[in-house]
């Protein structure tokens, strides 16, 4: 299956809640996503981890899919993502996804079991046949406790007809290269480790999954216009301006933090759900100065 | 707070479900805890790791425990799991729970994200606040991909008046000498790792929370009163005849593999959850033989 | 092969070196010997990890393994450690101890590099042929670096003829578990992990390998004796109060530890060889408030 | 202190041995040597890790150090490998060095037990005190078995005046970064993990610590001048070709598979040295096709 060409930086919105009821706010969901579209990024992709995705019902789920579909479509790819814990739920939202307009939809095998590498096969491939649009299989063993190594990746690459491109955010560039050895170079994988950044492009990643671009997108498709120009002196210098905060966001939790940056940039998009707690006042602080030396 | 008394062999059941239509099956249910009750567990625990808590519905959710705990209340201790991703969906079950008539609430900290140790300290104070009955913290870092070190479980039983006792499943058996020292062996803590039965005793467990039960109750039984009357050459002697069928539960995963034994026993619970699958041919000839030679 | 009635408590001596020059001073490291077969120990196992045996000369070996075997030989089981970095220093090493009337050697593989199974096998083998007493394989990844498996270890056993017992220090019980069903209980592992002490026990190791009797050894044999009587609750009780000060030895070093010890207790030994550094002094008071509470 | 302007292709060279008597094969050795001088690199490190210098009696390392700087010195810089299990042995050979011709001493700390921060700290001031040239501070867990974080590592340069530069070995390009931040880019850092090497220059080592040039020095020299050039496009595609030889190095431990490959390649070294065993022969095979295949 030909994928659509997807590339560069996808952003990852997180998911406003109202203060006063902790409903979705459909309004500065819109408004996040008017701004990611504005600053250039390349895919944009609601309900990932930084989505908060695993902490909404599924009506919510939904109501967040076709907010940020409404909002984002036509004008830049949009990575849905449809995780669940069972096989039947991640059907139902891949399907929903698919029919709201998604272009991609992202899986990453969060069951509460460990899975073996016969579950995992059927779990995705009952979920692409259900649909026809390409899947992102998205490997991260921190979040799902599921580590698939690259061999079963481009197994189920191989195997399923439109599982057509990679997520990796184990955070080890080793995998990256397995991965282009095992196929040429022929299967995109997309990094999603902030903090492997810089390696993940040199090792010839198509692209960079982050939250980071919610805070500060100019800073990030500058970085990656460096890397594009194969410059590798003005990336590096570029990367390692990026990495203190960078880091920030990942020690802290992509909900947490990035919610408390953009209550910093004017934007109050409430706070992450319980048990989620929002940044405490120290680290606020911190991250106020982390932004203002960028 | 005083704590019912529990301790001893701690049974969990699986959660059956109808081949016909995949919904839960209640006769079925029913008919495992009479068992268990039968068998002589000294507690029952619906709704843990074992019950595939975490792919069920909330209405479904709802029928097993409240079937579970009509069948078995007042007759043996009833121990409900009540983890949910999200803080107020755990404390929905926690009250749903007591209110059925559970003795205690076990809860093992789910979350999709890391939690920090204030998000942790936050999660189970609120739930132990909605509810009267103790609350059992379970640390399971494999499932949960969390780990809470012994500090912290002792942490929440001395902050939390209803948390008075800890089930720990990281098989490390130093971290029951941690919290036997942190608390001069006055907290109580069950082991939840079944190859870990019998080192777990000789450190002073008050109890081993297991599934196996469900398969071969009397040997496990007979087992734990060797383990009481001291008799340690004679518990040794059985533990090393319980380990092969442990180490299959174990690795073969518990709710795969325990309905697999009960098929095999001519009590037909149905088929574990997709992404789940049950045990394939090879595996099951291989459970037959290790349930023999018990 | 049958080896010699080698079980209990296996005290392993420290090696003295003279304040003044550095020397290994022999009249103190007899003046220890004599302590450990006074005390009760049910063999004495020189030039081990406790003995630094890794910073000795070539000459320096030779003199502790000859005045040490001369100290105890007769009395009790006398075991060498002759682990050296090439297979021709290993062997060389086993053949003084054999002829200097060791009982038993020991052997760590302590290569540089990480050995594969093929050449673990060929090293063990070679030094097992060179002589006519029984090798004890000793697992301890964490000095070796060099992590055998359960069924490596019992191919070695199996394999080579006067391999006849191991010494498991990975402290994971599982281990041991894995050397009783591979061998039904027929080889012989000895616990090299202080605070695995009592499951060990509990899991049929048949002694425990130790530096602590050169500090405490009517404590270490107290509890043996509870262990030796099948008193679980004694043993436990008595194990508990042992702990704290074993996970001192344990942490801080145990040439580095053990040997401020002897001084507090009136046994000058020297100072541990650069790179290690004596203890501290927070350290020392810590550890003499240990020793005061037991 | 100014170090030495060392950056680039840093190659390691093995110790030939005679098959005859297991000797050092001194004509070998130059022959080596000359051959990495003409091939381009630029510096050579005798006596590191695939110069099996653990294995070496005290005169055969000194044999290997005169030998190596007697046949590179003045052509091209040389880092001497210094490391031994005791400091006095690391002070030693540090001195022999430096009166030998060596521009930079390399010390790992292959202490036998692990090492404290203060004593990892004595351990490199004792040595660099000793001399006048500059000290490389080495980090590789794998085979040290001590792991010494970025923080120590700048440390260690702050504090000791000739402690001039770092080699990381951990694999973990994270430490790079880190070195990076802490020092704002002003300590250099080598790269020692061949599958790193690529990754490593992206984020701004200095060079990179290889026994490759052993066997490729040009495919090794036209990948880094591609790096050096900028055109990260053709370094990627020379990274991917040179892989699978870097990691049959890596995997087969180096000593046992640059031996092999040296000898296809018509210059016999030896051995490696026992415990570690030649290549075997269907693993010759391989290599030889991947040699090929460059």
């Amino acid at each position: 299956m030909e994928g659509p060409k997807l590339g560069g930086i996808i952003a990852y919105p997180v998911t406003p809640f109202r203060r006063s009821d902790d409903a979705v706010d459909e309004d500065k969901l819109r408004a996040l996503i008017e701004r990611l579209v504005a600053s250039g990024a390349h895919g944009i992709a609601p309900l990932g981890s930084a989505g908060e995705s695993a902490y909404l019902s599924d009506t919510e789920w939904c109501q967040v899919a076709e907010t940020s579909l409404d909002a984002g479509r036509r004008r830049v790819p949009m990575v849905v993502g449809v995780s669940d814990l069972t096989t039947q739920g991640s059907v139902r939202r891949a399907r929903f996804a698919e029919r709201s307009g998604a272009d991609v939809v992202m899986v990453l095998p969060v069951s509460y079991w460990k899975l073996s590498e016969r579950e995992i096969v059927r779990h995705y491939g009952t979920i692409a046949e259900a649909i026809d649009i390409p899947v992102m299989v998205y490997n991260n063993p921190a979040t799902s406790g599921i580590d698939m190594p690259p061999e079963l990746l481009v197994r189920l690459a191989t195997e399923i007809d439109n599982v057509t491109m990679v997520k990796e955010s184990s955070g080890d560039v080793q995998r990256m290269h397995r991965l282009h050895e095992l196929t040429d170079g022929r299967l995109p994988y997309f990094n999603g480790s902030n903090p492997l950044a810089l390696e993940a492009f040199a090792a010839g990643a198509a692209g960079w999954c982050t939250a980071a671009p919610c805070l500060f997108p100019a800073e990030i498709l500058a970085f990656y216009e460096a890397v594009r120009a194969g410059d590798l002196a003005d990336a590096r210098k570029r990367f390692y301006r990026l990495l203190p905060p960078l880091r920030f966001l990942l020690a802290g939790g992509l909900p947490t933090t990035v919610k408390a940056g953009l209550a910093l940039q004017g934007l109050d998009v409430g706070e992450p759900r319980r048990p989620l707690l929002p940044l405490d006042e120290s680290a606020v602080r911190q991250l106020k100065e982390l932004l203002a030396q960028l």
